[in-house]
């Protein structure tokens, strides 16, 4: 890190420093410039960053230089993470296609979505049985019902299972129930649950906050593979910005970023990204253009009957023609659908 | 709430939102422009705002008219909410004045701390033992033996004890311990964790997301009395925006809002609002100007070695001065300190 | 538009909105809630919207249904406009390409720069003789010399030039050289330029304003249009977030959004959208996937000698191999390059 | 500034960027660390920035340092800027109240409320003759006739005249009317206005644009200031932010940052800041309370009326009541009203 002093401070405000930095066992260099003293230290980020010193009437600021991942960064592991999971391929030279509703409302409507999905080509059935809601009056999830619901699909088509975990003590029951347990935007800085999911062997989705840089989403990552869960897919779905015509804005650029940060693979769920499903083809084409490993779509049998989030939702046909447009897009970006 | 349709739909889809929403139950209004139909609906906001309509290929958006909080809003209590916090009162003319470390670090410091915001005239002690933090690899606070250290604090000071529950599992933990029970920023849409809170008796203190609107925030406190407990406090703490001066940007705007929408009480905190410790008293004038009923203030013996925040910490020594500035401000604003 | 009474206004106050509707020839239907009066009124936008009627102590709020754009507006235009400038299409089925560096710095960088991007298939040479400079010391551009070199250029390369205007008073003198006038991000307000420009009959290409809303750039296009010159080209390059990994935060939704609002052409900066030449090529391909009729894209011939923005531009290299990898793409998105 | 190395770059690739860096006359300090090297440069920041260093595949990024403000900094000027226009002091002691209608509608209207705002204490009658609007089709002020209403008003009440100008083609002409001109937000990155403006002799108000850094925004002084016009006054009026209660979001932390790094006065502007008049009382304290020089405030005969902007416009007796609480709280805050 760089120590940025004051202008005009003193010789021995500049010396206090230093010997503070040694005394933290970090190498010093100084640099004097006319104007300004500037400290480079070299050594632990987070001992730097919790130094204090930067209370210091004599210091301007501390730049941090050092990216403060490790498990989730490129340099601790250079090759892309890919994931088998029940057979199916994530964060390979395959695309993960992972649809259905935003909320699971009845075994039929799941079945149905389930089956309509499928006959498309996607090998992922999404659906919520908890849903975080802003509203205490507004349909909050089926809850373990849902769960059997998902279950149940699975049996019915093969389809692999992604659903959403809300807090810690329901992790192991949603963990019996899904193929990939998902960690939901509003959650993604819940650092108990995301250490309670650290400590399972279970894939994970992490959706990345509404308003997280990206190295606070690489972080939360990094909360959940430091208790030893390495299998970690991130998933953009929009940031909040001024911009009110989409519900939030899709930040594709974050995926080239990511691939070369990290070697975690990287979904978009252009449906919460958007918010309205007239933009989700587009934006589906833009997301895999853009380099990410796959997609989360919501499709819903009906959307004008939907318990949440219709407006965003795609019906099946709609959502066949996306299929079908992907595949023809997938080799010419060297991927496989 | 307002269904508007798209331009040169036919009739046949008007009657068909026209006839849904009578059989939800909704009075119906319809007015036809030149080139656009609206359909005005009164009835329950959560019905129509998960009716699905606006998935309806005829249908534009749907634009709620009503406001979705019931027990926080002005129209439920006229009078302000005034709650009496172990003999102090917190909402009414009085100011309440929260001070102290971000972390407790060790009994020592904060009992030093204590002692120096009580001098001050603080009434209520502020220091976190369970600490968000974005990296797993940075100080996660000292958990109970920090709630105990808070206790004796307490005992030695008579100050009240404001502190973090950061998790369903805790939250009797904390309770035991603590005055009031803060929610953080990051937890204030941890609605397992809101819902858990208002099924106790305790006065909670809930921080405004980093990106929370106004009315998501109110509806977090809608789920914590939807819950039975009333005695909500709010506290804005500062919104992410593209400012980089600041760590985030202090809304104080939101004061006179919510004092119109809403009876409860709402405080500030300029020390997360700002990040930088040179800033918080002219904005802790500030937000009492705005109208704010208290401050939530980090003051740490010795800001230099803190083990969190230490920037935006004041030392002892301008915190008594920033009192004393308060103290000549309050009358004017028809306040007591 | 709807009128939103507050709650519990008396029946004069509702009778007087009205009135004051009616006299402004609005057509007015009134739906009584038990809680709320709401007051459609019909007529023109802007007279709605300056009406003072929001002013008025009876009144919550205004919202306006209707769109403020009328000449760049799908309603207005239902196909696709497609330019051809010097015997180049944009807005067709064509891509239309536009590269070069971000400021004219010599001729003979120019001159390697146009040649260099002629020779990978652009069809357009981009370069700024005028340049927007935060600070009042960084180099502000050639100016008339830079515009006689892109003139040069053209007469070496047969590629059409774009380039920048900044004030009114070089208005004038721009147009005789360019083939297209850029107007920047920063002016895409200056209300007095955008009416210059529109009385000319020469294209424009209108970029969007660090954070101007879809809805205020479409509004900066029905300036220019409203003086009568139709050939406006938007260019999409990035919207001011929290976000701080990228310069700006590439906003591609905005593109099929609209494609559904408007029939102009459409075309997305990645350089300046992202700030970095790493993320180009995987957002150039993504703009495209998303809808985007082109790109404008920054090259240098020798990036770390520029005189500005050096880190965001490509070097001739990788713009060839960008070039390569958009070809294969073009018809897989119903193209052509 | 620092120049950070790639991770894993050698030796010659270093060697190349502190030879570049000698070559500019840049001091250079190589800090050596397990994992990464760092560069300090000490020199002119300009040429740093333009250096091009970042561009090449060695370096990882540039961080600066040092600020990029001259002129406008405290360095410069330690003492606060206090300037005498017509009589009345802007910048020390005294608070600098302007007031009056966003636009000029009427002579009437205008002498209406200039009387009133001097009734209440005003010292500067602000109001438009050239109004920036979203749509082409809005009210766009009375233009010279409007300069000469203002003149009449100033004539009738001796109030100082505070208006806007939009375009250099009639910076002459406002100067002709106005006691100071001021910028308007989408005009602080007009650079060519900026120059024109600061080679006359004229105070000038300059409005933080509604996206600007407050980097950004001392920077455009700098650009009036570079020529020669030191009599710059700031006015703060709100940011974009995702909250959509408020029009703007008003950052009241720039007033006691700007203090700090800057000698120039600062003004706050609640009206626009907020967009409604509800909350304009409150923030006019709050601004005063951080440490403001004055406050730009919208009042109107007739909010109702008004030809723009009503909803934030305080009518005469509101303002009133305002001017009177202000007066009370000016001496605890140290200043004169």
């Amino acid at each position: 890190m760089i120590v940025v002093m004051n202008p005009g401070v003193e010789e021995k405000d500049i010396q206090m420093v230093v010997e503070k930095l040694k005394d933290m066992g970090f190498g010093v260099h100084l640099s004097r410039g006319v104007y300004r003293t500037i400290i480079g230290a070299i050594g632990d980020r987070e001992k730097a960053l919790s130094s204090g010193l930067e209370a210091l009437p004599s210091v301007e600021k501390i730049v941090p230089i050092s990216k403060p991942f490790k498990l989730v960064s490129r340099e601790f592991k250079a090759e892309d993470s890919v994931y088998r999971i029940g057979g199916v391929q994530v964060g390979g030279e395959e695309l993960a296609m992972m649809a259905g509703p935003c909320a699971v409302e009845s075994l039929e409507q799941l079945l149905e979505a389930a089956r309509q999905v499928k006959a498309c080509g996607a090998k992922f059935l999404r659906g919520g049985a908890f849903k975080p809601r802003t509203s205490p009056y507004s349909f909050q999830g089926l809850e373990e019902e849902g769960l059997k619901m998902l279950a149940a699909a699975r049996e019915d088509t093969g389809l692999l299972i992604v659903t959403e975990v809300m807090n810690q003590h329901t992790v192991e029951m949603v963990a019996d129930y899904a193929d990939i347990l998902q960690v939901g935007a509003r959650s993604m800085q819940n650092f108990y649950l995301l250490r309670e999911i650290g400590r399972l062997d279970k894939p994970v989705l992490l959706k990345r906050g509404i308003s997280a840089t990206i190295e606070e989403w690489l972080m939360s990552a990094e909360y959940i593979m430091s208790e030893g869960n390495y299998q970690v897919i991130l998933c953009e779905r929009g940031i909040r910005t001024f911009e009110t015509y989409t519900r939030n804005t899709l930040d594709l650029s974050c995926v080239p970023i990511i691939k070369r940060l990290s070697h975690l693979p990287v979904l978009v769920d252009p449906s919460h990204g958007t918010g309205n499903w007239h933009w989700v083809p587009a934006m589906s084409r833009a997301a895999l253009a853009a380099g990410a490993d796959g997609l989360l779509v919501e499709v819903h049998p009906n959307p004008a009957e939907a318990l949440c989030d219709g407006p965003q939702s795609l019906n099946p046909e709609n959502f066949g023609s996306l299929m079908a447009s992907l595949k023809e897009l997938a080799p010419v970006l060297g991927r496989r659908l």
